[in-house]
């Protein structure tokens, strides 16, 4: 199967990411050989991968409409992984376990965006279900500037099953929330073997997956506005584990 | 001058504020009586506005092809404050000033979730410069989910003037950079009269405005992307500036 990877960002981390076979870069017409682009073109001479030039329009069909910057890439299937190889990424790394655990989110811009955060705090990987929820689409890559291309994903049939089986390697689920009774997340110590859950768009985390959490905690909010974007959420409380931990891994730009 | 206003959160939520004059509403025909739309029609007859059904390819024209969700308002322009309104509501609600400054965004989206967040954490309000950068558009209220109507905005002329009459004022300006020797944010205590500067989406803060910050801080990276949205940074620095002020004025919901 291929499929068509589009935007800037997107095209240069998923080659740089190398982990999809990249049948074909293709141009815009008239597309300008700078910034991003001579990034995308000096790859493709290094691998000899196929360029194409090609009307504008012939790419906002590739891309469905989508706003692809005048790039696009055909390539095969997102590699996804095994919820084991996480476990094995957080031992070579000598940290406990970091895991993102999304409910049947269904916005790809969500998706990317908290695929975005997961990379910069050092996720170990991201473990969704495979149906009724977003998969990694070219809208998810392209949400995320490519850093979904740097990720472990896992698609799993049952997700609470998944859960039980990250508990049994020892990893604390913490579900995010809202409602009465539920402490808010600097209750909780994240520094911990971490599988974090976050509920869907509209219906937040299903009835059994927050049963199969060991703590839920909630962000507070003391707005007009009465509820705040799932990727907002996500992001805060990603990047409170990650302070948890003390920044583990970070290497200062100098 | 009037202005249109689409989309059903921000619609709601600029009725539910009442502070710009709702000349008209305005829903598309065929558009379902329920959820939002009966809460925007029941204010309608409390508060005796004119209502009116247009087809939907009008109020496309209307919201500029975006997104309208089949209502729009027509209304009196958004309510700007002046910096010292700020500084009251902090004294009136007993609470340091805690002020978020933007310096040159040009995304409403980011401009509108960044709204959203201050006013789920409960800043007393916002200051952006009035060229060249966003300013409270209808595509901003959207964004915020209408968030923005509750929020104290002001818009100056030199944004530097103003931080340095808010230094006066004894509010500390907190800029958010990326480079070396910057400190990470949790080395900074936020529980202090705050000023919190981001910067534009692809310049960051200007040279001028971070000078005048008192303290510059980073929020740490360790991914393959090499930067984040600076809606992920506010979201996560205003959240841990509230922290800090361990949750001032949340109500937990019962």
């Amino acid at each position: 199967m291929s499929e068509i990877i589009y935007g800037r960002w997107a095209a240069l981390e998923t080659l740089r990411a190398n982990r999809r076979e990249v049948q074909q870069i293709i141009f815009a017409e008239g597309v300008e050989e700078k910034g991003v682009i001579t990034d995308i073109v000096s790859v493709s001479k290094q691998r000899n991968i196929a360029v194409k030039k090609v009307p504008r329009r012939m790419l906002d069909d590739l891309a469905k409409g989508a706003n692809h910057q005048g790039v696009a890439l055909r390539v095969s299937d997102y590699p996804y992984v095994e919820l084991e190889t996480l476990m094995t990424i957080a031992e070579q790394r000598k940290e406990k376990p970091f895991i993102l655990i999304l409910d049947l989110l269904q916005d790809p811009q969500n998706v990317g965006t908290l695929m975005r955060v997961a990379d910069s705090v050092g996720v170990h990987g991201i473990v969704m279900q495979d149906r009724r929820g977003v998969s990694v689409t070219a809208a998810v890559t392209n949400a995320s500037s490519g850093a979904v291309e740097h990720l472990n994903v896992v698609q799993v049939t049952n997700l609470v099953a998944a859960m039980k089986k990250l508990k049994e390697y020892g990893v604390w689920m913490v579900g995010l929330d809202i409602g009465p009774n539920i402490e808010p997340i600097d209750k909780t110590d994240l520094n911990i073997p971490l599988g974090l859950v976050l509920g869907s768009e509209g219906e937040g985390v299903r009835r059994l997956v927050r049963d199969t959490c060991d703590i839920v905690a909630t962000l507070p909010m003391r707005g007009h506005v009465e509820s705040l974007n799932v990727a907002t959420v996500g992001a805060v409380t990603l990047y409170a584990a990650w302070q948890a931990r003390q920044w583990e891994g970070w290497v200062p730009p100098r």
